[in-house]
């Protein structure tokens, strides 16, 4: 036994734990040196005490950090997009490559916007660009263009040292922000666009949830109340969650292409107004999850609806094509008229992951911002700071995609085959999807018409929608599950985004290359026949009792 | 006068405004085609109150968006390493580009830590690895070497697509984990370390802002505190305030090379318990600003105490060279036995922008996370995936770093001379920094054993501290903007990082090039001197009222 003292804390129940003979010494030579100890209020234990305690070395001590103590807002977020489906699908696959035999060789990941992933090519002079600014040595190879060059070397002109691996500003590379601008000017025929309101973002889910950060205050029935599209891209009803902001769903149009209705708004808003202070809406065009373009009539009566409510818009940019006319918010609202540009305060978000480029991996993104407070935007420069500055890589990409070959430009030729390679692609896939959706019955899709994901509504059979409910699971959660493990497909359930009561849907993206999109198509079809099958409503039948009883579900 | 109809909403007070022509037909036209729209609480007014309303086309209408509806939490956050003084350098800056006069040539910004802003150079092999994973048709380069094609190869193979444009998974590319965790087990002598434990994070504060999100929970008393060093890196404080957390700050002993106090740890630890739940214990090794490196004995007895009193310990490492004997908290947690092994909550932080690599614009970094509860470690990977992944250049880095050119390679002499030459100029600016500080009078500098900044207490005479107070300034701040403003050499004031009551300080960068760096100590030292003599203080003088007098400051 050990000459031993122990200090035992008063407040706090620390249960004296065993430990190696190593710590024993050093505690007993530690507060040998030290001196008098009560006046932290500590109490001293004799050393039999000690020895008797400490005679269960096994035992696990409670940890500080468990989901008791864990912060309620973060369990309280929720991401469907690589939520339980896709975590199952990562398992199956790496079973998969390990030899598990599965009715299929291979998953099909149709859950997340991930072009490249699904074997779409980068855009050569985007990753020359990029390439020459990581490695300005290529600066002097005959093997590329000088229009990549020149592009590199503006770029690097900006950084610190001259260097990719210098902190950018907070608001990013200024040459980068310039040429944006530029950008946005032209794409809105003239409207001016000031390179001071741009801001480079870590992807655009950074910019979303930086201006929601400002934006949420109050308390109990003033507290910021957040309009969101219904189905929702899952980062809006995350970030609420997270800032504990008060979600107001409005519910998109399925019968009319899932259209904005402004009455739908409204009943949301005042709806809302007797529990929380609506502040914000958000908009996300071409939407996601559901793909659909918003008409002008639609954009107009939307900013009135802002401009009348004094609601900050918050509006997230998708666009990847020109397959369906395509009307900027900001120049509508500056058609609009002085009084609803110079006011109208308005976000907009735009990432490098989407369009026809797909560079998710680089996280390059920016926002612009209309008509924001000066001191608060200072504040959100403040806010910015902290995290110092997004990829300057990323900032690259952007700037590529903004200030792409110009016709007498060296690359343009290329360029423009592989951008119209990956929209005719995308265009084509888009509308193979929605015609072999609509061809099963029991799926409804509305047309895909600007982005890269399809939303098909599904009839799911009554003894589905039990089995599901006496799982706890949403019911097209159970379809999804029973998809995956019968197909390999992987897609996300509607209820990842929020839609209406008694509907069902799925989001998949459009992205896999042509042959295996059909491949996913008709393996879909199969399976939903035989889910339907599966699930077929019962012929009643009267038993010996009287009661009603299910004839026993045919087996697959 | 045109026949219009205007809806005023009931409960909200929203003026007329001036519309164009174009606006009043369009609402018109607009609610002309709608249905009633009573049920909405709308009233209607006649024509002629529109008409007299509409006069004042100018007046602007109150944001939705402004400091009195500002998120409170965004207020309270500060960040001094891109604050008010870097903000005046940037001005003063661009005034010199465009030929303002200024009693100097340049700014020299030693405020951040940002070495390729200050002419280090990159690593050529970091930049060829991710050149090639960016433009893999450079494999087929014969200028790029065979080592660095490999890892780039390598890296492309675990990428979707084998792209770096793709989503990685939320923790990372699975290689880079793993390289990262034989990384560790080697540094720590084969303590072994699970790349399941390993995320890769977007900078280090990236993964630092995750974990606290976690820890945060709790009300009024039971609300979670955070212990955080003074002087501290500003991150932590700005994201207390963000998450709303309890700031508790224990003080490092300048007197004693900036050690970590076990007694001050304790101190501060039992005053808080008063009035929070004391949870986390953040460690900053090498410090920030303070730079020291602690000893083993001092990590150990951090580390019992984190035990002892169930703290979740967040630990940010900083090293960037062995110019200084240093110790790695995980493997002094090993040597502690398994009962602290196997218990202590212990997260790390590091990241590329530090180190001999300074890739700070890729936004590299990775955390180690040990001894999570499991449930919640699910719940970290859901928060992550909000954000889906961190840049995937970044992590491309991030592998080279931890899997540098072997002996064998044909980079490693290469590497190894730029290695070196870039730790040899750091230890050599270290020591002349040291050295230039401490001669002169009224400036004290602790020796700058192992990271960028070196943090000197600076004498500040009485009139002076009077003089930023009449400004309601700091006292550092007011040296700080003098200093930039006679000699162009930007600074972070301490009180920016937090210090003693009554002792002020400044942090610096030992970034600049020797020759720069020679510059800016002499002309800080001629500063100083000048500051010194203008803030003298007076001799006190009886005036014919019988008061004290003081002698007229000496002009510059």
């Amino acid at each position: 036994m050990h000459r031993l003292q122990l200090f035992i804390h008063r407040s706090a129940p620390v249960p004296l734990r065993s430990t190696s003979l190593y710590s024993h010494l050093w505690q007993h030579a530690r507060f040998k040196t030290q001196g008098p100890t009560e006046q932290y209020g500590l109490k001293r234990f004799s050393t039999a005490e000690a020895t008797v305690e400490t005679s269960d070395p096994a035992r696990m001590r409670e940890k500080t950090l468990t989901m008791a103590t864990l912060n309620p807002q973060v369990k309280a977020v929720e991401y469907a997009v690589r939520g339980p489906i896709v975590i199952k699908a990562g398992d199956i696959e790496r079973g998969l490559q390990q030899g598990v035999k599965q009715p299929f060789t291979e998953v099909i990941k149709a859950n997340i916007g991930d072009a490249h992933a699904m074997g779409q090519q980068p855009i050569t002079f985007v990753r020359q660009v990029v390439a020459l600014c990581c490695f300005p040595e290529l600066l002097d190879s005959p093997t590329f263009p000088d229009d990549a060059k020149q592009r590199a070397q503006r770029i690097l002109q900006d950084c610190g040292g001259r260097s990719l691996g210098s902190y950018s500003a907070s608001q990013g590379v200024e040459c980068v922000r310039k040429d944006i601008a530029d950008y946005i000017t032209h794409r809105d025929q003239g409207v001016p666009s000031d390179w001071n309101n741009i801001y480079l973002t870590t992807g655009a889910s950074d910019g979303i949830m930086s201006i929601l950060k400002l934006l949420v205050s109050g308390q109990g029935r003033s507290r910021t109340g957040v309009m969101i599209p219904i189905p929702q891209y899952p980062l809006y009803s995350a970030a609420i969650s997270e800032l504990e902001a008060v979600r107001i769903n409005y519910y998109l149009d399925e019968a009319n292409c899932w259209a904005l209705d402004i009455e739908e708004l409204q009943r949301a808003y005042l709806t809302a107004k007797e529990h929380c202070q609506p502040k914000v809406l958000c908009i996300i065009n071409p939407g996601n999850p559901t793909g659909q373009v918003q008409s002008k009539k639609c954009i107009e009566e939307v900013l009135h609806f802002a401009y009348e409510e004094n609601l900050f818009v918050m509006y997230h940019d998708l666009k990847i094509s020109n397959y369906c006319q395509f009307h900027s918010f900001k120049k509508v609202l500056y058609e609009m008229g002085p009084e609803y540009f110079n006011n109208v305060e308005l976000a907009s978000f735009h990432s490098t992951s989407k369009g026809y480029t797909g560079e998710c991996g680089f996280r390059g993104g920016y926002m612009e911002v209309l008509n924001m407070d000066t001191q608060v935007m200072a504040q959100l420069v403040k806010l910015l700071s902290v995290r110092l500055c997004p990829p300057v890589s990323g900032q690259a990409a952007m700037d590529v995609i903004v200030n792409p070959p110009r016709e007498h430009e060296p690359s343009y030729a290329q360029f423009t085959k592989e951008k119209s390679s990956v929209l005719d692609a995308l265009a084509h896939k888009a509308s193979l999807t929605e015609q072999i959706l609509n061809s099963v019955p029991g799926i409804k899709c509305n047309p895909v018409q600007g982005a890269m994901y399809a939303f098909p509504q599904i009839f799911i059979p009554p003894p589905a929608i039990q089995e599901a409910q006496s799982l706890s699971m949403a019911p097209d959660m159970l379809y999804c599950l029973k998809l995956l493990e019968e197909t390999g497909i992987c897609v996300v359930p509607g209820s990842g985004f929020g839609q209406k009561e008694g509907t069902y849907h799925f989001r998949m993206t459009i992205l896999p290359s042509p042959e295996k999109l059909k491949v996913l198509l008709e393996k879909l079809k199969e399976f939903h026949l035989r889910f339907l099958e599966e699930y077929s409503q019962p012929e009643p039948q009267i038993t010996s009792q009287g009661q009603h009883r299910e004839m026993s579900k045919q087996p697959d």
